[in-house]
């Protein structure tokens, strides 16, 4: 028998340990382009670890997933952070877990809200890219550059993810 | 009287003296995520120089432009270049110009097609956020740090945008 998680809703200050949500909601724009445009600056906190490492700008084109979902497998990324943007207007899902001693601890299930995305911490343990509903393109911003950059951990008994 | 610029399909190789193209046409991803999504792998090349340079996610809203439109302003960032990409359905206007001496020569004004964002190359002038038919949010990736990254020009006569 699997243990479950219950999804919970993606808010900044529970994300916080695993990176940073990215949203307009609750952030002050300021005017550019002489009032024509509102700019949220600054929302995610980008890092590069390693040698030649530089930022890439990448599509993701990502088949969905449906609840219950069994997690099997979480990656983590020790040189550098993961930005991902929803392109469509689906909810998905964000599987984080804190590290215990070089493996993932008790994951948390992320589902995201209306105009939200994320970028998941340097060497944070998550999931794979989980749209729900349909299939969804992302965009996606993380490290390029020399060494290993993917560490993965499979679970001897899958976890269970239903909606919360 | 204005002189008169007609808008143009984005295409990769008409773009290339001012930057990338973000599309996943044209390119070739490969699977991930045990064949569950498709990268399409390091899109834009993201310039950063001077100081403390940084790559930013920001996120803009914009007010919609209408075609015909005068273009009495450009702008270039002499220290890093900047992606935007919608995050709607609808088409926007990417006008940027070669530099002749230090100012902008001739502009061309790009219209984008679905699934289309730009990256502007660095020290390239360009114009302000410009989506038609409705506002729009975009996605940017640009530079911060220290040093003034904004340089500005204004055209004595504007320059007015047709459909092409």
């Amino acid at each position: 028998m699997s243990a479950e998680i219950r999804t919970e809703p993606l808010a900044r200050e529970a994300f916080a340990p695993f990176g940073q949500v990215i949203e307009t909601a609750g952030t002050t724009p300021y005017p550019i382009n002489a009032g024509n445009c509102e700019r949220y600056d600054d929302l995610a906190r980008i890092e590069l670890a390693g040698v030649h490492a530089r930022p890439l700008i990448s599509l993701m084109r990502a088949r969905h997933f449906d609840l219950p979902l069994a997690l099997t497998l979480m990656e983590r990324h020790p040189l550098g952070s993961q930005a991902f943007y929803p392109l469509g207007p689906h909810p998905f899902l964000v599987v984080v877990a804190p590290d215990l001693s070089g493996t993932p601890g008790t994951p948390r299930a992320f589902l995201t809200g209306p105009g939200q995305g994320v970028n998941i911490a340097i060497n944070t343990w998550h999931g794979v890219l989980t749209p729900l509903v349909a299939d969804a393109d992302f965009l996606c911003v993380d490290r390029g550059g020399d060494g290993n950059n993917l560490e993965e951990h499979r679970f001897a008994a899958p976890w269970l993810i239903r909606a919360g």
